[in-house]
Parts: structure tokens; C-alpha cells; sequence
């Protein structure tokens, strides 16, 4: 077969991308790996900027966003030592929303929008390889039902996440990676217990901590661990007690404990990869950089990528390459500057085994320093609000 | 003999101390280990803060400084691969001056405010020693043409910088010390040639420079060195081919090299240690904390430590004891703000040797804010052009 664009990938970024280039005419193959329910069954908590809900809505998949989005104030931090709550008030600070909605929501929104006439969606495509990216005539192949699939093309997009097969097309001479493995990982608790009222960030000398919420009577928290902990290593007793003595006094008080449904731990990454075009291969969302969750910036990333790609291709298809010779340098600026607000939240909220005591009263100058100068509170609520479009 | 304060050194930060107590009716002693010749030949640059020339001032020793003071607009950045050098420009930034003005001048004005009927000054006072600091009746004793002599008095002022007796008269078990010592130094080299005209900070991947002048036809430059370079291993024509190699090329073109006159390494560290107040010990200046040079900020925080100092000893003797009682805690809260500065200053500007490829992009990405978002611009400018007295 032969389409003007394959995109690899049918997650958020694929599909999004998808959607947007359907729409404007652009003849579309998605491949994705795994079965459709898979991919929504995958659980995502999510901060949308207000830049990533523009794009939503301008697409025409923001309806159920603006319906049952919730206005996220900003971040919200209990830190050891403080009277009391801190927050980077990102609305008052900016003038600009943020949003509480699930990346799950998001999928379910896409995989609703998609529209079978417009684009061409591969479920299970298995072993996709990618060839002649270097050439103007790519074309990329996979296995589906046991049989070797071709599709040849003019452009292939790379949004198969940090595993996928993309980043890995573009020749190692030419890839340099930037890449920052945090010594600590997030063991995270599903428990159906109510949770905090608020969304909160906890800074303790025995380490970080989160409590956020996935419905009424659904609560998700976190607690840094180990890099080298595992979930065996944390009964749930283990993990409550550890949990409070993180909190204030008074906050831990709010809390309802409970028998966990999920516990499972990630790690913690900056990770980088450039260039995000080679040839005829874009890269777009985690297949070219991850951040960890400090900061929710990964799917708003992922966004982005994808608005300045879809706007390039379309131009590009109007004959106007400006914007396409330019993505890669387009999108890794704003990449980079994601990357270190998520990096200096990290670092400010966690504890890190090798820090030194020097180290320890730096963080406790910058926290005194945002609470003492509106110009610090503006600088990090700008970062935190996302960067413009 | 019998005084009210013993201020131990008799640097900017002594000499400074004892001209405020002096002019307040406190009977002081001043015991400075050197000759007053050899305190003046210690040849220091210096940048003014608004506060720190506003505390001169008040106490009648701004004649001088607002005679020869120049303006000093800021912070200039020659940064490898931008197309012009960026500034922090501190006034428009923040409405408030800088002042250049050498350290060594302001010790000669106070030097010649000196008034003997007010303040006793003991030069070549050797083997200082602090005794019963934990009492209410402190004593000091001291070797002065080689018999013993002692003071008694109410209360110590160390103002005898990093490596005198006063901080170490506080016992190990109180003291807690925070350093971090910089994996380089800074070579610095004097030549009787025409400067560049404005002071510049280059930052370079082969390390930083800096060039500033002493006068019209003496220009002080350095460069980052190894921290285990020697003097020897630098001749002349090995600074100055490091030094143009780091300048953008039309500023290296406007360079006159020429034979150095002195040529020293000075190692880079930040120092503090708490408290700054013990029983009847205060201490002040460098003997409780040290900057690296990289934002100029040692003698403006000797100045706002003598001035909270001198208002508390003062308030003292009227008999309000608050102040002197949160010394310790209103000067470190300064202290901690200018130690943040110039340790980002100086991560900013130089290499480190053990730095990674994701360090180094983050700091492009921190450069670029700065040149992209005024919050970002006015956050560092209020802190370089000083913290509120």
C-alpha cells in the first residue's frame, strides 16, 4: 500500500497526529502494536497546560475535556519545616488555566474521534521496521496475522514511546543522547480510600512524597524509594507509615488508609534524544525524550511535538518546508525547557542519597527565595503553566 | 584593660564595625594581627551594592565612594555560540545601582575615618585568644611587643576573616560547616596594558574568563584553571593564547596583550558556618562564610552583616536585646541568598570536569530562558544587584 504519512504508534501522540493530518486531507496509516483496548486500558493521571487544551479543541477533541476537566490551581507543597502550605498559584501568577484530565481520557477521546474513512488504524502490527528514512520514498513494513505487511510513503512519524522502534531507525553516528537517571524511584499505592481534597507535593528530609486523586473514593499516592526497592520490599503497612511521617502533622491527620488494589514502582528519567527529524523520520513524544513526572510535562510535550509537526506536514503538503526543515530545532526548544523545569522539581522536592549538607541548605534557600520574591514564584509558575506554543 | 566590644580584625569588616560603635558611644577595641601598611597594600576589586553604599554613607564614609564610584550596569556575558553578549541589566531590572568601587579604598576610608578618641586600634596584636565567650564577661587576650595584654569586655566581634581564631573559638559541637570547594581556581594575571572597556564573563566550553580593569592602562584578566594548576605552569604566552581562545573572536581582537606584573591562582569555595552568634561571640564578614568571587559578593555581605551587627549592639546597650538575640538568624538568612547567587554564578560560568553532556544542555537551556523571559531576567538581576537590607 502506499499513504502519504505512516505514523508508528497509536497512543496519545499517534493518534492525535493522526487525527489532525485526517483532517486536513493527508492520507494516514497508524500502526500500532497492541490490541486498542491494550492501549486504553493503560492508566495515566494528567495535567493538561493551556496550550495542550487549545490544541485539543482547535482539533475538534475537546468536548468531553471541557466538560469534566477540573481547573488545577497549581502546585500545592507541603515541605517539612514550614508553617504552613506553599503554593505556586500557576492561574494567578500566568493569567493562564491548567487542566486535571487523564491522558486515559484523552486516548478514549481520540479512539472515539477516529474516523476509519480519514485514517487507516493497524491494530496489532507487529515487528515494524523502518527503511530508506534517508531517501524521499521510505517506506516501512510489519508483520499482521502472520503475513509481511509494506507500506511505502513520503514521511514517517516516530510516536512508539521510549521503547519503540523509531529512535532506534536513526543511525547511532547521528543520535546523541542526553540522559539523567535519578538514583530513587515513585512507589505508587492505589487504595479505595477518599483522598486529600488537594493535590500535593511533600518535601521531607526522608524523601518525597505525592497524594493526588483518581475519584472520590479512589486515592493514588506516592512515596521515592530506592532505585533498587521492590514492591515486595513494601507491605502496605510499610508504605502507609512511611507515607505520614512524610506529611505535616495535620495533613497526615486527613489521611484514610486502606488495603492497596495496585502498588507498583517507576523510576525516574530525563532522557533526550537528537536530532528529531532525520531524513524523512520525525520523532514526536517519549520516542524522543522522557521526563519524569515531577512537573506533568510529558504528555503536554507530546502535544506539542505533535502541533508543530501536524502544522509542518500540512505546510510542507502546500509546498511551504520551511516548518518541517525546522522541526527538530522547533520542538527540542521547547523540549529542553520542559526538561529542566521537570529536572530542577525533581531535584528541589526530592532527597538525594549523595546530597550534601550544603546541598540541603541550597534547596531550603530556593524554597525560602519563592516564598520571599514574586519574581521567582513568576519565573517557576511560567515553567510550571508551559512554555507558549 | 576594659571596653565594652573587642572587635578581633581590623579588615573592611572590623574597621567598619568599630566606626559605627564608635560614633554610637560604645567603647571599642579594635586587634588586628598585621601592620595598617600591610592591610592597605591587600589590593581587592569590589562592586557595590545599592544597600552596602547606602550603610557607608549613613555612617559619614560615602565622601570618597560617591566621588570615584563608577556605575556598574550589570552583569555582562560573553557566551560561546550567541551572537552578541547578553547583559543582566541590574538597574533597569531592579531601579537600583551598583557601584564599582575597589574593596582596597573603602579600607583606606575607613582607615582615615579612624578617630583614636572614639575607637583604640592595636595593630601587630599576635596570638589572639577568646576567653569565657559563654559568659557574660568575655576576655581576650593578646601578645603586643611581646608581653601579654587583656581585655575584658561585653561582648567579640570576629571580623578576623576565614582563617582567624574567632569562628574556631566556637566549639566543634555547636559549629555545623557547609562547603562546597570548586573542582577549579581562577589564574589571575595583572599587566600595565589598555583594558577591555566593559568587566566581561566568558563562558566557554574550554572554561571561563574574565576580564576587568584597575585603571586605564592596567587590565586584570583570568581564566579557570585546574584545581592542582601552579603559577609555573602558566607562562604568558600559555594565559594569554587560553584566554583570547575562550573570548568571541571580535572581542579577543580588541585584547592588548602584554607582559604580566603578577600572576596568582586563587582556589574557589563556598563556605558557611552557623551560628554566627555564641554566647558573647558574634562573628562577621569572612570568618563566618565565604563566596566564590563570581557575583562579587564577600564584601557586600561583610557590610550587611556589620550593619545588622552594629544596630543590634547598639539597640544592646539601649537595652533592647531582641536584635542581637536574632542576629545569627537575620544574617544567615542574607548569608544563605548571596551564597545561592554565587554558587549558581558560578556553575553558570564555568566547566566542571565531571559535568555531563545533559548538564551542559541544561545550562544552554538556562542561558536561553534568561535571554527569552523577563521573570527569568529579573529573578536573577534582584539577587545580583543584592537583597534587601
Amino acid at each position: 500500500m502506499r499513504v502519504q504519512v505512516v505514523i508508528i504508534g497509536g497512543g496519545p501522540a499517534g493518534m492525535l497526529l493522526s487525527h489532525i493530518l485526517g483532517r486536513a486531507g493527508i492520507d494516514v496509516l497508524v500502526l500500532e502494536r497492541r490490541a486498542r483496548a491494550h492501549v486504553l486500558s493503560r492508566i495515566r493521571a494528567g495535567v493538561l497546560e493551556a496550550g495542550t487544551c487549545e490544541v485539543l479543541r482547535k482539533h475538534g477533541v475537546g468536548e468531553r475535556l471541557d466538560r469534566e476537566g477540573e481547573a488545577h490551581d497549581g502546585i500545592r507543597v507541603l515541605w517539612q519545616g514550614a508553617e504552613k502550605p506553599f503554593t505556586i498559584d500557576t492561574l494567578a501568577e500566568t493569567g493562564r488555566p491548567m487542566t486535571a484530565y487523564g491522558q486515559t481520557k484523552i486516548t478514549e477521546d481520540l479512539y472515539a474521534a477516529h474516523d476509519p474513512a480519514c485514517v487507516t488504524l493497524i491494530e496489532n502490527a507487529e515487528d515494524v521496521r523502518l527503511y530508506d528514512i534517508e531517501s524521499e520514498a521510505p517506506y516501512v513494513t510489519w508483520i499482521e496475522d502472520g503475513a509481511q505487511k509494506r507500506a511505502d510513503c513520503d514521511w514517517v512519524a516516530g510516536c512508539d514511546g521510549f521503547h519503540g522502534v523509531s529512535r532506534r531507525s536513526i543511525p547511532e553516528s547521528v543520535r546523541r543522547e542526553y540522559e539523567r537517571v535519578y538514583p530513587f524511584g515513585w512507589l505508587g499505592v492505589m487504595s479505595r480510600v477518599p483522598p486529600l481534597e488537594h493535590i500535593s507535593y511533600a518535601h521531607h528530609e526522608r524523601g518525597f512524597a505525592l497524594a493526588s486523586q483518581r475519584g472520590p473514593n479512589l486515592a493514588r499516592y506516592y512515596v521515592q524509594c530506592a532505585a533498587s526497592d521492590r514492591v515486595e520490599d513494601w507491605s502496605d503497612d510499610r508504605f502507609w507509615s512511611e507515607l505520614l511521617a512524610r506529611l505535616p502533622e495535620d495533613e497526615a491527620g486527613k489521611v484514610t488508609t486502606g488495603p492497596s488494589i495496585e502498588k507498583s514502582i517507576a523510576p525516574l528519567r530525563s532522557f533526550v534524544s537528537e536530532p528529531m527529524r532525520w531524513g524523512r523520520l520525525c520523532l514526536a513524544g517519549d520516542s524522543a525524550h522522557i521526563v519524569p513526572p515531577t512537573g506533568a510535562k510529558g504528555l503536554n510535550l507530546a502535544v506539542s511535538d505533535v502541533h508543530y509537526l501536524s502544522e509542518a506536514l500540512i505546510a510542507h503538503y502546500r509546498g511551504d518546508h520551511g516548518l518541517i526543515d525546522r522541526y527538530s530545532q522547533t520542538a527540542l526548544a521547547r523540549v529542553w525547557g520542559a526538561i529542566r523545569l521537570s529536572w530542577w522539581l525533581t531535584t528541589f522536592l526530592h532527597t538525594f542519597p549523595e546530597e550534601t549538607e550544603f546541598e540541603r541548605r541550597l534547596r531550603q534557600t530556593d524554597f525560602d527565595r519563592l516564598n520571599n520574591s514574586p519574581a521567582a514564584r513568576t519565573d517557576l509558575a511560567e515553567q510550571v503553566v508551559g512554555l507558549p506554543l
